[in-house]
């Protein structure tokens, strides 16, 4: 049994962009009855991908505990990268696929969520499934605040650290 | 075997608010030879409980192994919250007995705090054996600084990294 | 098996020092064309030893895995300390077998490192071979950057998270 450990952070959109907010696998849209001036609120997460800091830490997580690199040389850095505009639970089913072609199975994963919104308590059995579903093996899902200290407590930007069991096939 | 994450982070206390200090499962009281002009030094951390971060971030890593949800759905979000008020190594016995009742046990945990104070190292001993006896297996303390960078090197709070393995019964 | 969780950080050396960059058990040259005007940028990491954060994280997740303190109580703390002037692999080593001495034995460990430099990317094969060999069993490494938000953001330091397995020999 082989253990990884994962970490990632980006930055919250600039408000007005309209950038869709993903994150743990999920795409949180914005309440119907949402205050229009709040609708900033609401921005999504900066990143070549869609930003999903959940799934970009369980990545690394996976491909460290099978020590297949990480998420920058599976999926490429920048605009042209491969990962460019792939969803979380899409990069995470394929990070499952390179590890079972490599001869590796996960058959545990968890990732911490660092951040002020959005409120993952309410839809956490969902990610769950869909995290779990996409890595192949239970993945579970905790979510902090840091009481408005540092740039997660800002509201600036969202982290999330991973850890993952890998065994051989 | 299962793994899990756990974060959390809280504020040092207004100085001047009296508020003790409980930290890894122990009350860290101000020395009798403490400088008046200095007591501010020993102000405990605030939440809705202690404010006991290494044993938040351990409770949240073991309910992540057992896939059992999040420190906020055992135990409550503010004031009137089921853990409010409550210290560290009791609300780690309650994690390991809502555990034990869904089946699983805890076989090894860790965490790392991050802060300025207090002086871990003086009482790490004693600490493991509060917070093993409380997870009714080995749990491991370690501590560290920021070098005076961020929240945790300004000295405006404290924070803890923890994972666990658990087995099902 | 027994978890450990690790964390560190270090502050980058004040442009002009002149102190070498060691990181993940390797020393990252200053290139030979390198523009001069920018030669700060190769500034090394303070500490009492050489700063490398990935091997001091890996270090306190062996040592709290096996439950047998951290960095500060095999190496000691300070000027005058034990580790001071170390490298990283050479600390590695020391605490592997430690770990022996007491009856355990390493069998995986991962280490993130949060941080704009140096591109480990570049080197990472190269840097896991180094930390493999000096802990004795598979140790992966991965990096990311937190999109120029808090103190490993701003260039000001960086940081390492990192856990570990082991077994009793």
């Amino acid at each position: 049994m082989m253990i990884g450990q994962g970490f990632d952070a980006h930055r919250f959109a600039t408000p007005g962009t309209g950038r869709p907010l993903w994150l743990a696998g999920l795409l949180w849209p914005v309440p119907e009855d949402a205050d229009p001036l709040q609708a900033s609120y609401y921005e999504g997460i900066e990143g070549d991908s869609d930003g999903d800091v959940a799934a970009h830490a369980l990545i690394d997580a996976l491909l460290a505990a099978a020590g297949l690199g990480d998420i920058g040389s599976l999926f490429g850095v920048g605009a042209e990268a491969h990962g460019a505009g792939m969803h979380g639970a899409d990069m995470l089913k394929e990070t499952t696929a390179y590890l079972t072609a490599n001869g590796y199975k996960p058959v545990s994963a968890s990732v911490a969520i660092v951040g002020n919104r959005p409120k993952i308590g309410t839809r956490r059995t969902q990610a769950e499934t869909v995290l779990s579903a996409a890595v192949g093996c239970r993945v579970s899902l905790t979510a902090t605040t840091t009481d408005h200290m540092g740039f997660t407590g800002s509201g600036e930007g969202i982290a999330a650290i991973a850890n993952a069991l890998v065994i051989r096939q």
